[in-house]
């Protein structure tokens, strides 16, 4: 496996092909892949909410062009009637899940868009544009963020990451799993361990089934086993993804992850953030802001639709957790290695994307 | 549910009835509750390397009347046979799981009083006679230190548990879950967040049975949310159990819980360790030197019996892991509640321990 060429195969968890939507239904992965085409705004949203699409970076695309999908729906010529329907669209995609934030900024962007153009074809033909270059930038910045985060992965290291943060999750590349797969290329030996990520496994679905296609040399984990490894000294960093990021480098990002950040601190592992400056709120100066989704507690009760526990369980499912950013050692952006003190570093960052 | 009259029903994992081994197979809880009823020593060895029977203080009652079993199979009025034939067994049963000290203290105990024994049917008596007062004993202990531990669960208290430590886990009452139980039987109104123990669900499937069948209010969790939930503080204790205890109070116990004792200290939230006496361990000055099973890694890539990850996906499955000592607010026995210095408060049950 060592000795094949180290040049990943690129999957696309969602792109525009042919006037339609293909999406790799990830809710059937690792066994089955197969690739839904969609024509309809309401089955992108539908598959946002059944996570059939998910990953903060990913959700953003498939909104964008769930936009487009919506613009080729409203039959007018009249830029006032688009604008008027987009906006009943946009705040339908809007609706989905409330925490990445990505999800919300892909929306204004495509809509800034939108007031911009002239008429209506103009609108349409400017919103898949824009769809099409927020996907493109979105890829880009993976490679990026990794190409940074790479630097900070030595040779010989085992690092352990939780949820997927891969090329599934994301534009093409990824963001924490995109900085493991950078380092992989640039012919480091890395070994990975990765949190199956209960309640809907993740880890043990998709970041198994993008390591293993990979041939990146991993052992699948449960959650409760982390810190046992971490204490005794077999992993040299974490790496994890984000939704959304306050200015003051509070991250909410998939549940365990701040159990994950206080181990690390603990135990002395350096714990990084990796995410694309999309991630970023600036209308949040700290984490205690960030909406928690809750979701269905069957998620929890049952795994794959079967029961474990007994009928009429109660159960909570939140699908988020806040890491105060002290436990934070670095945020790793496509612009560069942010370090404490984050409302400094973030800051700039931020004035540069309201400039954008 | 909270007017009904807080007498909760007995469980017994396991018991002697009618000359044989009566055991409920936990593997198939909580949807159908099987006994089986063994004769043969080696069904016994079975069900404990299975877990149809876990928990340190039941897997210690189980050996016992494996023991028994073996006796009986045994046909020999010679009593240097006998001895010869139970250390085979004896060690049969030993071998069957290495970190829970109960087992081994209960085969001592029954070895002890084979040896004294005058002739092969007077052994035999003695062993059955040994092992019922084993079992007896063992209950007692829960609920002795189920009192103790109840004066530290306030009314009105939120408890965090992990795995299962009820009557399913111990001699008829439980340890952890016991003094959850207890205070809830004083009439305090108690509200338990259970983690759902993964790999093998235990929280999920056999707390979470205990709790809906006593009435006691509760939510189940995935382990990744339990840092959460104490964050937030919504949680005012956590009480988990013990596999082996070292003299300075590191203490084994189900994977996971080394997390939750960091994050109990990193909150503010008193992290409690409730076991009998029997699984101090004399022989270890601290918690380095207890051996940690090592399960097959199916347990993690599949969830009863059904694959997750990938096929050939590598996985860990330590089954327990070490807590230090001094994450340990206090350790509830039977004999009272013991705090730092545990080299002092358990050297003193020890050496009571090896009086008896």
């Amino acid at each position: 496996m060592r000795d094949t060429e180290r040049d990943s195969a690129v999957i696309k968890a969602v792109e525009w092909k042919n006037g339609r939507v293909r999406m790799l239904d990830q809710t059937l992965l690792p066994h089955e892949e197969v690739f839904l085409e969609l024509t309809d705004y309401r089955d992108i949203a539908g598959a946002i909410v059944g996570m059939k699409v998910r990953g903060a970076p990913a959700i953003g695309i498939a909104a964008a062009y769930g936009l487009v999908l919506g613009a080729h729906e409203i039959e007018t010529d009249s830029k006032e009637e688009l604008l008027a329907g987009l906006k009943t669209i946009s705040d339908a995609l809007a609706a989905t899940r409330p925490t990445a934030v990505n999800l919300f900024w892909a929306l204004d962007r495509m809509n800034r868009v939108a007031k911009a153009g002239d008429s209506a074809d103009g609108i349409r033909a400017s919103l898949i544009e824009e769809a099409l270059a927020l996907e493109t930038e979105t890829e880009q910045a993976e490679r990026s963020l990794s190409r940074h985060g790479a630097e900070l992965i030595e040779d010989g290291f085992t690092v352990l990451t939780h949820c997927n943060t891969g090329a599934l999750a994301a534009g093409g590349y990824g963001t924490a799993l995109g900085i493991i797969r950078m380092a992989w290329e640039q012919g480091k030996k890395i070994h990975v361990y990765t949190d199956e990520t209960r309640p809907l496994l993740q880890g043990a679905r998709l970041t198994a089934w993008e390591l293993h296609k990979s041939g990146i040399p991993f052992t699948l984990i449960t959650d409760s086993m982390a810190g046992h490894f971490m204490a005794r000294g077999e992993i040299d960093a974490l790496i994890v993804g984000a939704d959304r990021i306050a200015l003051n480098g509070d991250t909410a990002n998939k549940i365990g992850t701040y159990s994950l950040a206080v181990l690390a601190k603990e135990t002395g592992v350096p714990f990084y953030v990796a995410a694309p400056t999309s991630t970023v709120d600036p209308s949040l100066a700290s984490g205690g802001e960030i909406p928690i989704e809750e979701r269905d507690p069957e998620e929890v009760t049952h795994i794959q639709g079967i029961p474990m526990a007994p009928e009429g369980t109660e159960a909570a499912n939140p699908a988020f957790d806040v890491t105060p950013h002290r436990y934070i050692s670095a945020i790793i952006t496509e612009m560069g290695v942010m370090r404490e003190p984050y409302s400094e570093s973030l800051a700039g960052l931020s004035a540069g994307l309201q400039e954008a």
